[in-house]
């Protein structure tokens, strides 16, 4: 209740500290009987572990995915699954500064005051190594829909606009794999001056069927923009046309379904969902930045976060409608 | 759990179809001993009010609140609440041709898609109508909380800019009042050949604690958002610097605590929030919206409803952390 | 969360004070598409209509049920269901002294220290009054699941032991219908002297699916003991053998899986399901009580509150149960 | 929402099979500030550990408490509680006759009716083991109200009544100390001929402030009765007066406000809170319990738990209570 909890069937609740001894998830809700891969886990969460890519943070944590209930022999049970991941890298020694000092556009001022007490070696719960454990609660989600299929490119770093292609083939996830080498080298000079950048990122959800969201205050659009919003650094979230409705008149939006990114009315029509986030700049810049364990723009790194937090938030609508409206 | 509850201590469940016997809303979660006045409740519900505006639908709805539980003595008992609004007008008729027809951008196909069944008289849950459920519960958010003010402006309507004042003095809820009759004019133009436009408004909220959000899935532009996406058209939500954020390195932000419109690490901090919607033009065009009771534009009525909403997570959030964290 | 909803996906929601406009139950989570028949309904709500037993209260009341929002040409449109019933015969000049006067084993002292105010006109909230709102959502249960069928038997009143056959045909709904004129005669004895009295009801759950109830917090008796001991003067629960557990050995209870009353594990195993409640006497006794619109037993009245209690928490696994695990 | 959370604001929610890595809870709702000693979660872990009572199972657990989370320098941080304890001795070879084997009372039938599969090298979920982690949330529920004391005393063992005053200082934590010896021998004679007891805990809540439960669903007897009633072998909860109130007559209640176990209407009156449990023998009997693993009687072990559970339902109305009512 104090909001580490997300989805009414399929209850997500993670917990863990940056600094402390583990971050980790729970979710009861998981259908019982599915078939469980570690290696397959391990691979969604090899893709956001920090130090896998050098224009990122140089925290290296191996981020080892330990599972403490709900399978067996390779089986989900239909328990709790509570997967665990040690934080090792932790160098606490380093944050010291960060006793007495809040950093603007962090949680460290507003935990105080909120809390009275803040774990001041490191983000803490507000820390982008929560979304760990939103890692692993993916994955289990897309045990549940695996047809399900999320595409997230990054169209824009800071200034530069770098594609609008679904691909998976680049390697820093952007929009067209050939800018690759030149956003990597931007990123780089970044890193080496202290600054930091932001961007965008657009997705593209396919596989959804028909019938997920509520007409009422769990439209899809609405629970999918808690989700995504509960983001760090995420600033804003949009559907189908995006921006583009804005100016756009009726006649023109109500030919085709697809304007309206697969939703209607707040229920999946089936068709695609695209959506588009804002991502702001890391807010540590200056010399914090350049000692390193800084990611100069997080956007690579939060690409399967969102991919994972989306399947979440769909699998939550599935099993509801699965209970009360497919037959 | 089929999506007609929003919070969790500020517990607000709304009921009822457009063209059914009655709105209406339960509050489970009002604090006792408050005082309750109906004249302002009802002045809340005239704000969103069909046939308040020319330039809006014809429909006329005197949406008078009726209290059924919870009030005694002008006070609230502790009780849940339960307000509804009688449907007069429903004129069903008008909509025997949607027996058949399902509407892009509307729930028609969905809806039955998912249920099955579908009350063809209008748009049923999904119609706007549903959020003078929210303006009520708004109202009664707005004694737990009464220091909070909303101001919510209009600041493109179309392909106009309509100003960026926070102003309540816009007889449509522009942000520049000077443009009072040239839009005016604009939406009756639309209105006559049956063609919609969308638009964007920004809300400043004042008055708001520190402390209110959680830092991992309900941070306070999390709930937000999830709020704000769940009004119909709302095809979009950001925070703070918005669209600017992409562009914006981290030295350019990390200089005051106010580009992050009043919530670092999902916890508000005490500053005014600021925050941007994009809306959709209605989907109802041509001969159908010439009839008269679609609206051409649906921002200058929506901007009650946006406020409710806010004030709705706000009261959420204020209990829940009444409970934890305030001392 | 003021506690006045009731279960997960088949999500009750009870409003109203005895002595307010009306009384009233939202449903958010009804499955679309099932047969609504008003007659079944108002059967239903008639059972434990005040006035309909010679025995009971004489404060009379139609409680003619009012369909606001969730029915469609006589079917669930799935969106949530709210029924009303008007407070009629709500006299409350008979409950000016109450003003001041706070009655033992009633929730008069208790909602003043929290609350800090009380509809004094009555028993509020904490009326049995509120029961009619939950054999309305009953009745919306038993769409979900119409071969459970419970039979509710009053196997005591008072010092009367009252049979223990499970039977429809007693007029009182007493365990052996030849007892009926005694108790009768016995009730009528105590209303004279404003006098009242306690007493058992044992109830017969069958048709109930294999596989409802979870095995850890919400078991069945879990869930069902929370629906049936919020029922006002229920004193007690107890499943299977009940009293009869504190001395059995274990090698006399292993025998038959039925002694366990129909649920194993906290799951149910298909069997029938057997369970008892105590009920401790009204509190309202001597003059007060003479002048008549008290019960001075409400086992009779309460029967198919019980019976509709547990076809809501039954309708709630059932449902979670649909989503997650039932093939 | 397959049932291991309990709780609104005080959220516990459970995981762990006996047979698996390890058992836990998270608690999200726990306010931040509070000093916690691991000596004291582990002294209350001591309490109910097996091994620790000769007459009990002579499985051996360490039960050492591992905190993962919400703890910095020995304060709560206000973020999710992670604890864990390790399963050592697991032995599952003693189970793999239960691979097949479907014990009555049990929930090995009823698991694979529901789930399709089952952890057969144990009880699962729907172990005793599962009530460690209770035990650990018990603690942490008694850090939010330590003025509240819970005496739980055993009154009946199988055939003997085995005392009735509120005390401490019975090994077995009976309700008649000198009853120790002879009751210790009853029970090893149970074990070595594979027999097995059931028999009655009382309770003494002492020091609740007034104003916790709700008046409707969320009465205080009826959410002490979901949680005490989800505890494994426990058929039966009353409150007060109990099984008198059966033929008590209204007159002989009125008088004192504890005959109701300090609720009224559902709330605490600030009273001592007084209620019974029935307990069932642990269905295990035969040859398959004189190997030694099992428990003869879990009275002694469960008492711990009972008091946990207690503690965790009030301080969940604590903090509702707080967000809402009291000043």
């Amino acid at each position: 209740m104090s909001g580490s909890t997300f989805g009414k069937l399929f209850k997500v609740t993670t917990f863990g500290e940056s600094h402390g001894e583990a971050m980790g998830v729970v979710i009861d809700g998981m259908p019982s009987n599915l078939e469980f891969e570690l290696s397959k886990l391990q691979a969604q969460l090899d893709k956001r572990r920090p130090g896998r890519l050098k224009e990122s943070t140089s925290r290296v944590e191996l981020d080892e995915a330990l599972v403490l209930s709900g399978i067996f022999e390779n089986k989900t049970l239909g328990t709790p699954i509570c997967v665990i991941v040690k934080n090792n890298n932790q160098r606490s020694q380093d944050y010291e500064v960060l006793k007495t000092k809040a950093r603007p556009g962090h949680a460290d001022q507003t935990t105080i005051d909120k809390y009275g007490i803040r774990d001041y070696r490191g983000g803490g719960r507000a820390s982008g190594r929560e979304t760990v454990s939103r890692v692993i609660a993916g994955y289990f989600a897309s045990l549940i829909m695996p047809a399900v299929t999320t595409t997230g490119i990054i169209t824009q770093v800071g200034p530069h606009l770098t594609g609008s292609k679904y691909t998976s083939d680049s390697k820093l996830s952007l929009g067209d794999k050939s800018l690759d080498d030149k956003i990597s080298t931007y990123l780089l000079d970044l890193k080496s001056i202290g600054e930091s950048c932001g961007g965008e990122i657009k997705v593209k959800v396919s596989g959804v069927p028909k019938g997920l969201g509520d007409p009422c205050f769990d439209k899809l659009k609405a629970t999918l923009s808690h989700g995504l919003m509960s983001i760090g650094s995420c600033m804003g979230v949009s559907f189908g046309y995006g921006d583009g409705f804005k100016s756009a008149l009726g006649s023109e939006i109500s030919k085709e379904r697809c304007v309206f990114g697969g939703i209607e009315g707040g229920i999946s029509n089936g068709e695609d969902i695209y959506l588009s986030l804002i991502f702001k700049a890391p807010s540590t810049v200056g010399d914090n930045a350049k000692e390193g364990r800084h990611d100069p723009c997080i956007l690579p790194r939060v690409v399967p976060v969102i991919e994972s937090m989306i399947k979440i938030v769909l699998a939550d609508h599935y099993l509801i409608n699965k209970a009360l409206f497919i037959k």
